[in-house]
Parts: structure tokens; C-alpha cells; sequence
């Protein structure tokens, strides 16, 4: 199921120009190259401030590695006509361009779409911005935290109200950024399946072909039930801590090892087994614990009476009596469990990767996983500009007298 | 730019059988909906149970008219001869199956893969499951609280090690169904634009036609730098609370009425105008808060003063000083909050809807926007088989009489 260049994923044929930074758009064309698409990110010629994020090991992270993996990264100097004047033949070449500056920035550097849609009626240009592209706030600062906030998800991602007087949680990765990109790769994809459709189909008119994600939108349409209950009921979902509001016992415990394992046995029969298993089967007779109605009620005194079990436990013992007992369980993984886990190394999502600056390094996979075609790591991510000569040769034909040129007038 | 039909969405012309329950698939399905698929939603006569989850008002949700909105609703009863038969007839018709039942279960009751690509051989099929189809945890039951703890989320969602006897926080949402639901998306249309290139260049193999989304995977591919910087370094990243583990301030502080304000002025700039705005110019000259190194390090004391001020303060007043003085900062948005937002009104990312159960219901609006073709709420989810009659009527053929024999067969 290889296509003839040996590279097995599905979106090959597919050319993609990255002109971003930080985390939404090179998140977005990483999944794209990730199943098979070829990837030319742009950079200044300072390159991408990402990869200066995070922990680093002579001047490289181990994070870029897998952030910028199969992508082809070039530099363009794109305040520089001639470095402007490249990015538009390359997008005159492409299937679409992903960018995520400001509002309008791109346009200002004499790339807005009518010119590149002149260029190329097909090209499909996905923008990711903080608040989208237009209303009010278009010009707002794209701030991860922020966006998140607005989005709803740090409100309920905290502990129940009067439990705690600490402020509500940060997830601990820009979650934000990466659902963003996440859906700018799906309306990309929807967006091709379209144009080629109507290609083939004869159509005259020009297909739509700009996608606008907004980070605060991206978060938004996680909330699941909380606006339209509130647009019905007035009813303002409230954060619950650990727990569910409407089944019991489900949250996290304490081990004696200081750890903590999740438990989900909020049907009667895992109830009993849970009873059974932690020593007090007079629990499921105890007017307190009856049904799920008593147990929710009364889940400060259920959860209470769990954790007295499990902080008598190592946390791998519990996990491992837990399982026996056929009751939804796991220990709260750290990246460490992560590694180990057999369950993601059989299925190839966590796997090494051959990496010259680091000799071999852990690398999450490659979702959705496509049996077939499951896509593979071709490289990790590149220094700043590694591809630039090839790709200007390859794809646009220039000469190395031509690309010398050009790097002397500072276009590259 | 409206097709034929009126419908403006980008993927009309496509057809989508839907064989879920609970989050993930019907999530999938009702973002292909969204964009202007034609969805068919099957469901066992008693209905989705996800229909009864949440507040109720006379047996319906508010969230069901969201989740369930644009799709076609039929009943078939997949353990009647006859219902496995109308499933296949629509498969045989569809361009992609998702499905979200644990592994095994739908080739159980005769809709394999190979029963199904026999029929169809360009039929796109996305599963959806806990851990995946393959592998030791495969049989594993798919909670959601279970796979985001494993896919990483939940240790990261926490106060920082040390601060809080509190167990870490469950996102308040299905995050790792959505998240699931999401890659599906992207997978279903990444499979399909492939199946159609490969048609008319004239390809005689079948495409890759199968993807394989685990809620684990969907998680750990939003974990940003966690894997590889564990590999190379050993390195267990660990939670930062309301924090950036490597930039202050930025957290969220408390209000004088009891809410909650995100302020993100962790650069110079930033931090000069926020002391200036707080009464406190000399904080920008106090060695324990000179740059971004010294803040992080001081960050107990930093927030704290911050807090001073935030505490003295209303939440709205607060947030509209800071607006002023153009510090990124935001409420911590509840329900109340977004629906009121004038940024979310404009992009109709909250919009009303009319339902004839509710009169108006407000949705979440449709992400991502594609301004040329942003697709609409054509209807809100409707009764449990509102639509059997007529699609099998207009899909398959068959008239009142049959549709009659049918149903008095218990295969409806």
C-alpha cells in the first residue's frame, strides 16, 4: 500500500506551505505531513522561536525534534521583496498555506488571498488566529491562556466551588493552540475533498477556500452541553473537581506511595466489586451508598471511605488488584508510565526515533492511526533553513547561482 | 456560493452512516454534518442513551438539540436479521461508517470490514474506542476519565506538586471524546480525499479505507513535549497549577466578588504596565521581579502583590482596567459569560436556534468557520427515528408498505 515514492501515507501528492509559528499552525501541518503530505515550513532566517522553547540540550529540544518532524524547513526574509516574491511561487505550487500571525499581518506582507488566490485559484489557506478573523476583538493578542479562559475550559477545569481556595487549573500543555490546529487540519482536508470534487465535477466558480480558526472558538465547541443549557435553563455548568457531578464513585485517590489512581465504578455491579475488593462489601447495603442517587449524594463519605483503602496501597498494587477485579482503574500516568506502556508501544504511539542530534528519542505517533497507510516519521525536525536550497532548486527550478544570489541579498 | 440544494456547507455531497453512541462518533459525525454532510444517525429503537445524559426538560436535553442538530435520526435493530440487512444497504450507499463500539462488536453482528468493503469497496470506516483496535488493552472498557489519565491529561491538570492535598482535575468536559471524535474527523476526510484522487487517476487498488482513533492517543497527541523530553532526558514534567512553569506572571487571580481573572503580563513590557496599572511602579525596579528569571523564581511573591490589587477589585471593573491599559487578561468565562460575549455573537459561534422543543436553544456554532461556505443548522437533534421512513424510502427504495412489514418485524 506504498505509493511510488516509497512513502506510505495517505496524503501524499499533497503540498502544504507552513508560513507559522509557535504551536497551532506548525501543530496543524504536522499532522498533515505526518500522514504523507509534503510540508515546506518557512521561517525567518532566525527560525521559529518554538524551538527555543522548553528544555533544550545545545541550543536543540528535544520537543522540536518531534514538532518539526517531517517537514521540509526552509527560511524566507519575507520583508524582503524577493523573499516575498519566492513564498508566492511556492504558493502558486502548493495545495494549501497554513499561516498563523496576526490578522491581517500576512496581507501587509503583500500575501493576502486575492493575490495568492490569483496566483493559484485552488489554494486553500487556512488562518489560525487568537479570536478569528473578523468581529471585534479580530485584533486582540493570541494568548494560549487566554483564549482558553474565554473559550470555557479553565472555569470548569477546577476544583468544585468552596472546595478550594486556589485559583482554577492551567492545563499543563497549550491545549488551546493544538485544538486549533487540530481543527484547521480537518477544514483543510474538507476543504481539498471539496475542491477536487468540483474539479472533477466541472464546476466553473471557485471553491471556498479559506478556513478561520479561531483558538477561543476551537475551545468552545469542546463545552459539550454548557451553552445550550444555559441558553435553555439559565443553568451555569459549575467545575466538580475530580469527580462527576452525576455518577459515584468515580475520581482520583491517594496511594500510600504518593501517587494517585483513577477509579470509575459507578454502575451497581462495579460498585460491589469495588466494595468486595477494598474489604467492606457491607457497603453496598449501607443506606448511604444504595444507588447512584445516594452515592452522588453522599460521595464526600464513599470517596473518603475508598481513599482510606487505597492510601493502605502501593500504587502499582492497586492498579494491579483493581484490574483483576475487573474494575476500571489506572494510575494518573506521568510521562514515565507513558513511555512504558505496553499498550501504546505495541500500536506504535510511543516509539523512538533516530534523531542526529540526540542519537534516539521517544516520539508520541502518528494519530489517526491509518492501518493500512499508518504514515510514517521521515525525519525529525531539521535546523533552521536545512531544506532551503533543495526545495528552491526542486520545486521551483532556480540554480545554486540563482540561490546564492539570493542568500547575498538577503532574501533567504 | 450555495449548492444546488441550498445547502452551503462544503461537504455536500457526501453521505455519512453513523453507528455511535455516547460522545466521540456522534461528535465526528455532527462536525461532517456541521460542514454540510448528509449524516445518518442509527440507533436501537430505545434511542442513543447520551439522549438522557444531563439536565432534562420532559425527557430531552438542551445539549441533545446540539449534539444530535443536522443529523438524519433512524432506528434499526442491528440484532434483527433484517436490520443488519438495511445497515449494509446503507453502507453499500454511504461514503464513510463511524462507529464508536468496542472492537470486535460491529463484525460480531455481521458489519465487518470485509462484509462491508465486499459491498462498498470505497467505503471510508473510522472506529473509535478506548485504546484501539489492536493490541493487549483492545478489550479494555473505553471511559473517558480512564483514557485521559493515561493519555497524560490528568496529571498535568493539577496544582503543582506539593501545593494542594486535592486530587488533580477532571477536565469538566468528555474533552478526550471530543478530542477523539475530532482526529476521526480529520482522519474520515483525509481517507476520502485520498479514495477520490486515487479514482481518477485510475488507481486499481483499493485505498486505505480504515481508521483506528483511540480517546488515549487522541490525548497523548496533545501532550506537546512531554514524550520526547522524558527520552532524552529523563525529564517527568510535572504540573504548574494555574502557572507557566517558565513565565510570570501569568496565572489567574481572585476577584473582589469571588471570581476569577486571567492576567498574562509575563513580558517586560507587559509587567511594566501592569505594575504601573496596580499602584506599584516600583516592582519593575524590585531585584526580585527585574526579568522574567527573577519572576519565576519570586513567583509566590509576585502573584501575591498581584492579587492584593485583584482582590480590591470588582471583576468586571478589573478586567475592563486591564483591557485599557492593553495587558492581556480575561475573566475565566462561565457559561454566562460566552453566551454574552459580542466576539462569539458576531462569528455566530453562539447563536440561537430554533427547536420545537425548546423554542429557542443556544448552540455552539460551527468550527471551523469557513467564511465562503459556513455551513448552517439546518435542523436541531430530533425524536429517537424521526427520519426511517424516509430514508429508507429515498436511500434505498422501498415503500410505505415494506417500511410497515418492517417495523411489525421488530427490525426498525
Amino acid at each position: 500500500m506504498t505509493d511510488v515514492d516509497g512513502n506510505p501515507g495517505i496524503l501524499s501528492g499533497l503540498r502544504i506551505l507552513e508560513i507559522g509559528h509557535f504551536v497551532a499552525a506548525p501543530f496543524c501541518t504536522r499532522l498533515l505531513a505526518d500522514l504523507g503530505a509534503e510540508v515546506i515550513k518557512v521561517e525567518p532566517p532566525a527560525g521559529d522561536p518554538v524551538r527555543s522553547w522548553g528544555v533544550q540540550i545545545d541550543g536543540v529540544s528535544p520537543w522540536w525534534s518531534m514538532h518539526g518532524r517531517n517537514k521540509r524547513c526552509i527560511t524566507l526574509n519575507l520583508k524582503h521583496p524577493e523573499g516575498i516574491a519566492i513564498a508566492k511561487a511556492l504558493a502558486a505550487k502548493s495545495d494549501a498555506l497554513i499561516e498563523n500571525f496576526r490578522p491581517g499581518q500576512l496581507a501587509k506582507l503583500g500575501l493576502g488571498e486575492d493575490v495568492l488566490h490569483a496566483l493559484n485559484p485552488g489554494l486553500v489557506v487556512a488562518h489560525i488566529s487568537g479570536f478569528g478573523q473578523t468581529g471585534p476583538d479580530r485584533d486582540r493578542a493570541a494568548f494560549g491562556v487566554i483564549g482558553e479562559a474565554i473559550g470555557g475550559l479553565r472555569h470548569l477545569t477546577d476544583h468544585a466551588p468552596g472546595t478550594s481556595d486556589l485559583p482554577p487549573v492551567r492545563v499543563g500543555v497549550s491545549i488551546g493552540d493544538s485544538l486549533a490546529g487540530l481543527y484547521a487540519a480537518f477544514g483543510v482536508m474538507a476543504a481539498l475533498w471539496n475542491r477536487d470534487r468540483r474539479t472533477r465535477e466541472g464546476a466553473s466558480e471557485a471553491p471556498p477556500r479559506s478556513i478561520d480558526v479561531a483558538l477561543t472558538e476551537a475551545v468552545l465547541s469542546m463545552m459539550e452541553g454548557v451553552v445550550p443549557d444555559y441558553g435553555v435553563l439559565g443553568q451555569v455548568r459549575q467545575p466538580t473537581g475530580s469527580r462527576i457531578a452525576t455518577a459515584a464513585p468515580t475520581s482520583a485517590y491517594p496511594t500510600r506511595d504518593g501517587k494517585w489512581i483513577v477509579i470509575a465504578a459507578n454502575s451497581q455491579p462495579l460498585f460491589a466489586k469495588l466494595a468486595a475488593l477494598i474489604g467492606r462489601p457491607d457497603l453496598v447495603d449501607d443506606p448511604r451508598f444504595l444507588t447512584n442517587v445516594e452515592r452522588v449524594e453522599n460521595v464526600e463519605a464513599l470517596d473518603a471511605t475508598i481513599a482510606d483503602w487505597t492510601r493502605s496501597q502501593e500504587a502499582n498494587a492497586a492498579a494491579e488488584a483493581l484490574a483483576r477485579a475487573d474494575i476500571p482503574a489506572t494510575l494518573v500516568y506521568t510521562a514515565a508510565e507513558i513511555a512504558g506502556d505496553p499498550q501504546f508501544r505495541s500500536r506504535g504511539m510511543v516509539r523512538e526515533v533516530e534523531d542526529p542530534h540526540f542519537g534516539k528519542v521517544l516520539h508520541a505517533g502518528i494519530v489517526p492511526h491509518i492501518p493500512q497507510a499508518p504514515g510514517k516519521v521521515r525525519w525529525p525536525g531539521q535546523p533552521v533553513g536545512s531544506q532551503t536550497e533543495t526545495v528552491l532548486k526542486e520545486i521551483l527550478g532556480l540554480d545554486a547561482a540563482r540561490v546564492s544570489e539570493l542568500r547575498a541579498s538577503g532574501a533567504l
